[in-house]
């Protein structure tokens, strides 16, 4: 039994130490249907060499891609909206990652596809996971990726010009708001186009965002493939110095139930010692 | 004591689900300077828009880059040199992470700049740090990453147009066929041009590398500011469609000192069922 006690101590330690977590794509492909903000020019792909290279006697392929920062799943950077805020390549790489935070209204975005998050679907998401973590990252998950890259649904409108015609979810500036001030959020994205409602003159979120040095997230994918709460996720935008955000590949890594493991763990490890303190009970009041 | 040893339990299973590690970029800048092989193209960034937009009534930066999927801090999909190989958007998402194994050849480096990391470099690794794990990272640190923008000290030539002329530490082809075959490698990286030497004219690495699906990485910066052994390495490149490899933002996350905290630990939670356990032979002794 001790050696079951230390073995069961040496498999907590080690899960410390050793093996990865699940990991989860988050990012839509990049190709020429990748989806750009009305007035950007689009995605560029050219072959540079594709075939048998006879100098080094192998096949061989290589090409040459032209992108704007903003195309298809991207960051925005502070100073995207903001006048002397961080450049893309001056984010520091800690506001790139945090606690994964899933703000789930594709219920309420089926009815409203103008839908807003606001301050009620952050306490409901506490209300049910507990305190938002500091540093998290928050993304709204509105069931909107499925209609990526069709443009017209994407936009909620055959219009893909005017974003004064647009209907699709996004964050509401109260929301951004007590994120910022109440949680110290790193973060916040959308599966839509943009953190913003589409028809705003003013971008109210953006704005806050960049003030406070917050990442804003666009085109997010896959968010069904993820839990609500635990995951830990990664923004690991193109390093483009001068840059006002970036195309990046997004992901998610978590523990499979890690609280169902820790229970069973934490019980197998607590009966030896129980069994040996009732032991020890038992042989003071036999002496 | 028994609350001691509760809460020690609860400690260690806590560190399983709460918490993000710290995590370490191991990418170079990406702009004008960034490094390619002689014959592709460079990088171009244009500024699409950068000054006070008055429809929304707000600063607003946008730009344009393009670039070759080999420039500076990059990944090699299998397609790179292998016909019918994954392109950048097949490789799955698990092959593009894996605990780091970082194989420090800075030493041998300094004298003979066309060293290439062998079998003996990686069991004297495994010496130190036990075996590779399956599906780890292993990349080269020669120490190449402080020359980095400067091409003539990158290839160790001033002739950066003619490969016969370059020195700069790679890899052997028999210690990547040892990880393919012995530790399943998920990918091989380096902090210099190639995996393979330049003077090669049949690339062995590129080529073993590309016909079992293992991922390489090119110019990974900052090896210094992470340990040798307890690292999780990312390789998150742009999912491009049909591509043959892609710029990357490369990064790190680790636990700090974490073997030292297990042990720590484990040594910690041992006392208490020691103790117990000691009363109870001084009891069945007495009695």
């Amino acid at each position: 039994m001790v050696a079951a006690h230390i073995s069961c101590i040496v498999f907590l330690a080690a899960s410390l130490v050793s093996g990865v977590p699940r990991i989860v794509d988050l990012s839509h492909k990049q190709n020429a249907a990748s989806i750009v903000w009305p007035g950007d020019p689009g995605y560029n792909f050219t072959i540079l060499f594709r075939g048998f290279e006879e100098s080094y006697n192998i096949w061989y392929e290589n090409n040459y891609i032209a992108l704007p920062e903003h195309l298809g799943t991207h960051i925005d950077a502070p100073v995207h909206t903001v006048k002397g805020a961080w450049k893309t390549n001056q984010i520091p790489i800690e506001k790139l990652y945090g606690s994964g935070v899933i703000i789930n209204v594709k219920t309420k975005a089926v009815t409203d596809p103008d839908y807003r998050v606001t301050v009620e679907d952050l306490l409901a998401w506490e209300n049910k996971y507990g305190e938002i973590p500091r540093h998290a990252v928050a993304i709204m998950n509105s069931g909107w990726s499925e209609k990526y890259p069709d443009k017209t649904r994407v936009f909620g409108t055959p219009n893909h010009t005017n974003p004064a015609t647009f209907h699709f979810p996004s964050w509401h500036e109260d929301a951004v708001t007590w994120l910022i001030n109440k949680r110290q959020i790193n973060a916040i994205g959308v599966d839509t186009p943009s953190t913003d409602y589409g028809q705003t003159t003013t971008l109210p979120c953006h704005t806050l965002m960049g003030k406070n040095n917050v990442v804003g997230i666009e085109h997010v994918a896959n968010l069904d493939n993820i839990p609500e709460s635990g995951s830990t996720i990664y923004v690991p935008v193109l390093k483009i110095e001068d840059g006002s955000g970036g195309p990046v590949r997004i992901f998610a890594t978590y523990d499979d139930e890690p609280k169902k493991t820790n229970t069973a763990a934490m019980l197998t490890c607590l009966t030896f010692p129980l069994i040996l303190l009732g032991t020890v009970l038992i042989c003071m009041i036999r002496s």
